[in-house]
């Protein structure tokens, strides 16, 4: 079971990917006997090459990175991501939880920036090797909360952050584009809502899925 | 003018490279007002970013580099490479010389690895953003002459070498099938002729282009 979460920046997706895999963690260790493990992994990272892209990634305003270069380190992290861990721990039987996958670069790079949609579909298709998320749980924002919640945090504008109301619009607007398109697959999922609430949202579509019913993973 | 060398490694591309670009620096320092410098640059490397992505690159063995990763590296080089240095130095009106391009990557990932062609062409189109060499030279040996070379090089076995000879004949018949398909671009070059040979079928075809003689870069 390959789970991925989607959504803008600030829509929580990445304290609602910690919640489902501390309570899928407790599900398995209750299970008699005990299931193996859930495997958690936060795009870009989680392999030697990975880690390596990924500090390039992080200096691209120092580096004056193009939007085309940053597209391909993603996907060049993501296809070894997927050979080198994905996919084996998938074989294994352990789930898999992903903050962020292929989607985020569709939404972005492709509903955002305007690259070609097709284009972006082969480079997803070549990056994951064809694997798809069996669920993938979109949580969803408007831009007025994402502003709110961006100032809140005071967060620094980095690069993204300066792309503009318009850019996100897009980006939002494709992912529910995509959501529409793929209903089997992903689930919207209200991300105005409180974290408890939203959380057992999210326990409720993934329990579905693995026909099983899941503790909170909330403290 | 953009000029890029293909060729099989061990086809003697890059000494052919080094070769014009000599030549066309005498041209250029003996031209009244002295011309634009020539600017060669090697795939990959040449900006802050591609020089990081090539230390990854250099390391794949180690680091098991899958086959869609080393090709998302090699296009996130490029991509910055064309966008922070070729097109710049082309605006301004100097000739760029380039040991490998874009069609290296049809070659020995398309025609080689087998990565479907109309992938392959729509990565290379977002990487260069849609610049095309106005003239290749196809260094072209025959596999038995590769093999010899290499052989006399006496090099360490990487990870292409592995590749086997199947691998091999499918990149030079990629080239060769190129080749035909853009007879305005590409020149074949019989790449077993003696070294001097060669460069005086370089400085023809590159003079004709550039619609001047262009003397000897021999030493």
């Amino acid at each position: 079971m390959f789970i991925t979460f989607e959504g803008l920046d600030f829509s929580g997706k990445s304290t609602q990917a910690t919640l489902l895999v501390d309570a899928l963690n407790r599900t398995s260790r209750s299970a008699s006997p005990p299931a193996s493990h859930v495997h958690f992994i936060r795009e870009t990272g989680g392999t030697p090459i990975s880690e390596r892209v990924r500090t390039i990634l992080l200096d691209r305003q120092a580096l004056e990175m193009a939007e085309a270069t940053e597209l391909f380190l993603f996907a060049a992290s993501r296809a070894q991501l997927v050979r080198q861990l994905i996919m084996p721990a998938l074989t294994l039987g352990t789930v898999v939880v992903c903050d962020r996958f292929a989607d985020s670069t569709t939404a972005y790079q492709g509903y955002g920036r305007g690259i070609e949609l097709e284009t972006v579909e082969r480079i997803n298709n070549l990056a994951t090797g064809g694997l798809r998320p069996d669920l993938t749980l979109l949580i969803d924002i408007p831009l007025e909360e994402m502003d709110l919640r961006a100032r809140a945090a005071g967060t620094v504008e980095d690069r993204m952050e300066r792309s503009g109301r318009a850019f996100y619009a897009r980006v939002r607007n494709g992912y529910l584009t995509m959501a529409a398109a793929e209903p089997g697959r992903f689930r919207v999922i209200d991300g105005t809502m409180p974290v408890a609430r939203v959380h057992d949202e999210v326990r409720a579509a993934v329990g579905a899925a693995l026909a099983t019913t899941i503790p909170s993973g909330l403290p």
